[in-house]
């Protein structure tokens, strides 16, 4: 073996020659071996290159998106006055009225993520001002409190956060578009109840100017001049004027149809900034709407996403607000009806949400009530002397044809005809026997004393209200402890990128946080700028309006 | 630069001498260069041989671990009856009991990750039998089941099987231990107030024979012969006798003192199998139990925690279900009184078992309710005729010093004692006023309706007891809809080893599901051997059982 020692110096000497068979193929394993831990070892190497280039390039290109500004949506989604029986109650009516399972679950329930809690700076149970505001401007402010902080100054939201990194903004709900949560992501105002001066900041007539590039809803009324017909404002200002001449508004809907025009069109052709005030008052309960005339929740969210994608200007991203605002409502009336068809709706918007981020991964989505509304419960003891029934009947909300406001409206209509004065007790007990018991609400075992109550020649009709809700509520085995507001957590919900920073139990304020947070803005910086007028302009023009305005009212808190 | 492409060849000429200084420089640095990029790539490779390497270790290890049977533990806490009001209700009059900002969470607040759908296969509202048996035997049943399936046939439970794999098993509660829910872990009946059986199979008289090694609770009397003062028997049989000469128990505590015995001695010493029947009935409501007499759960989890772990045969796991049954029973009565005081002790109960994860990290713990009870709200309008008011008066329940229960036995034992007769209907004024409602429940404006109907010569106890409740309650601005249970989803908590598979929102069963998967046991296994018997051992021995028993009863469902 002493050769070896000397390094062969000719290329095609075999070193193997000088060596017998045994040996040689002992060197030839020896020699095989050494071959596979190298190749090993390069492709190891090679592995880890390729690993560690790939994770470079990712990384390089992360940040050059970063700075050069990645389209990033925010999709905020209030289900208002929605607390967690609403949704085991939406899902199982939801189940009962398609056939489905116990096991077959609502889009929203494959988003819960924790629960939000929902107090407001001065008390456990918040309304919606307050608690839109905390989404709104990050922060705990008082009840009625409208875009402004506990000291009634106005604090920067996270709509004109948006607005001011070039995105676009938009608001989609069924209330007035005035009403409390709207009003507190695009208007300043110290009481919800200031809605002339909302409709006024929204248009774009405040320190900011417009802020809000699409927005649709009811409320027209805020926005008429009080010459016209079905105005609720006290001045003479016609805002849409003023929107399509002063502020470039566009685009102006009353109708399905106006939004129906749009269809067919590409994202290109419609026309932003754009508003569709669909109804005067609030829009229609989902049970009541007319699909001829009003647009529903999904088709208005449907509309709002192709044009807020569709714009030129588009690839900034965008800021949409949708509110699934009458939910609450139905809750204030205690009526499980509208309650529960305003919730279907709400999840089936939600099914178009899911699929627009399946389509652009980045978008935050975020979806949770402001509070919960009625103390509504699932299980409802009529008789005090025996043991509650531990049942529910969907079968007796499914019935059911109107909201309990359409039926009292219908009764209040009843009773003011012309030639209502010829009514008998007769007459009248028969109407709401078959009109309103039947007909209304399904109900056909009605109690002597229940016809007898609605048939007064002279009912009180916000009394009539609620009155409606309990009798079908009681058949449904349903319960409710209040007409107003309660403080339990509401369920939190998200989805798409970055959603899971919202897992566990949060304050409301920190649904602020986080989208300010995903979209990398400082929401003190547009506080700033809108404290910087010396100008009270976000309190009521009028001394005497708190004569006039109670914190609280009772329809739609 | 062409001598380059001719190789030096002997090994001490400097390749560098045929160079002018600048090419030298420029040489010296691509050779630096050349070198520092090997010394990186070696840097590299060894970097990835020494993660691969210890990659691979801890695999082996953990696979070795695996194989070996890693000791794993499950701890399940039930918050029996509480709903996703009764904990921001407790979060909130834990912040004002001691001081606390908004911000300050409870210890459950930490562990929130979704929800559980509470349904029983045979309505959207369960009773805790068929809720404990979702958990135990991983199946949807019937309401009243306890660890039988919708056929009334055995199902395997979670305890059953842990145990069949060599762990320990624990119950600890504040009710009865042959309860709805410590029954359904232990025991096989087709009924749950078949209690009698139930205790029998908890010592070990059945097909499996004894499967719990340590349970602390209430519920003496069924342990007790019907010749013995306090027994709840039907027949003669002492069962704490029978567990100690037949199934092997080793100590039977009766007492806070017998527990006191334990303490101090170290895991070894403490005998298992043992059990704690700390009182006859239920144990006391956590506000009027007598500290020197009666544990709390909190102290009997600590004493269950220290004997599961400090056994010969530890090193196998154990599994420890945990209740606050009592939380559900003041729901029961509508009483916030004592519905808070046992949630507030559920959360430092909470805290011993966060501990205990911290220090004992292969541990799974799931914290949830069977469902909820009182249709409980945060929201309550007295008045029908204004708009509620958004507020809670947590100092109305901070005044209170006793449980509606206790202060209804009171009011029993005041109209029922020697010379009783002889009280006036000032006497009994005068009684109610100080000692059931200033004394008791802190009312100091009690309207005089109230204290009439109190101070009835007869009254209906059944009827006190929530018109008690219902007095705190209304002033505290709470709300109620029944004395049973709701179909609200309940909160879920989870926390400790694969905790996260539980996050969103999920079917009750589920729970039992991921308990099974995390001890790799099948429960289908456990239910083969109980059905094994032809003999129907889980049915009512007495055929006149079920005219004395309905499947709802009024006190702690």
């Amino acid at each position: 073996m002493a050769r070896r020692e000397t390094a062969p110096l000719l290329a095609n000497e075999n070193p193997l020659d000088e060596f017998d068979d045994e040996e040689r193929e002992l060197l030839r394993k020896e020699e095989a071996k050494h071959i596979r831990r190298e190749r090993a070892r390069m492709i190891l190497c090679l592995g880890l290159a390729i690993v560690l280039t790939s994770s470079a390039v990712t990384i390089t290109f992360y940040f050059a998106k970063m700075s050069l500004g990645r389209s990033r949506n925010v999709i905020m989604m209030v289900s208002d006055g929605f607390g967690p029986a609403s949704q085991t109650y939406g899902r199982s009516f939801y189940q009962y009225k398609n056939n489905l399972t116990e096991d077959k679950l609502t889009s929203l329930d494959e988003m819960l993520i924790g629960a939000s809690r929902t107090r407001s700076s001065d008390s456990l149970v918040t309304d919606s001002a307050a608690g839109a505001t905390a989404f709104a401007c990050a922060i705990k402010t008082f009840n009625g409190a409208i875009g402004v902080d506990p000291m009634g100054n106005p604090c920067g939201t996270i709509l004109e956060a948006a607005k001011d990194l070039g995105m676009l903004t938009g608001l989609v709900v069924t209330s007035r578009i005035t009403h409390a949560t709207p009003a507190s992501f695009s208007a300043h105002v110290i009481h919800r109840d200031m809605e002339s001066e909302i409709a006024e900041q929204q248009i774009g007539d405040y320190p900011l100017l417009r802020q809000v590039d699409l927005m649709m809803g009811g409320g027209r009324c805020f926005f008429l001049p009080n010459t016209t017909k079905g105005s609720c404002r006290t001045d003479g200002r016609d805002l849409i004027k003023e929107a399509k001449e002063i502020y470039g508004w566009k685009y102006v809907m009353e109708s399905k149809d106006d939004l129906l025009a749009l269809t067919g069109k590409n994202g290109d052709t419609l026309p932003l900034p754009a508003m569709g005030l669909f109804h005067l008052d609030h829009m229609n309960y989902e049970i009541d709407r007319d699909n001829e005339k009003e647009p529903s929740l999904k088709e208005m969210t449907i509309a709002a996403l192709a044009m807020l994608t569709g714009q030129k200007n588009s690839n900034q991203g965008f800021f949409l607000m949708i509110e699934g605002s009458r939910i609450d409502m139905g809750a204030h009336n205690n009526d499980p009806v509208s309650h529960a068809y305003e919730i279907l709706q709400y999840h089936e918007t939600v099914k178009v949400v899911q699929k627009f981020v399946r389509d652009n991964p980045d978008t935050l989505v975020i979806s949770t009530s402001d509070h919960e509304t009625g103390g509504f419960t699932l299980g409802y003891q009529d008789d005090p002397d025996t043991y509650p029934d531990y049942l529910w009947k969907p079968e007796v909300i499914d019935r059911a044809t109107a909201s309990t406001e359409a039926l009292t409206l219908q009764l209040f209509a009843y009773n003011n005809q012309p030639g209502s004065a010829g009514h008998t007790q007769k007459d009248r007990e028969q109407f709401v026997k078959t009109q309103i018991l039947d007909k209304g609400l399904g109900i056909t075992d009605p109690k002597p004393e229940e016809i007898a109550y609605l048939a007064n020649k002279d009912p009180d009709y916000l009394k009539v209200l609620p009155f409606l809700g309990h009798a079908i509520s009681r058949r449904a085995n349903l319960g409710w402890t209040t007409l107003g507001h309660t403080g339990v957590d509401v369920n939190l919900y998200a989805t798409g990128d970055g959603y899971g920073k919202l897992s566990g139990n949060h304050e409301n304020t920190e649904i602020g946080v986080t989208m300010a947070d995903y979209l990398k803005v400082d929401l003190s910086y547009i506080t700033r700028k809108l404290q910087k007028s010396a100008q009270k302009w976000y309190q009521p023009k009028e001394p005497q309006f708190f004569t006039r305005h109670t914190r609280h009212q009772k329809s739609g808190q």
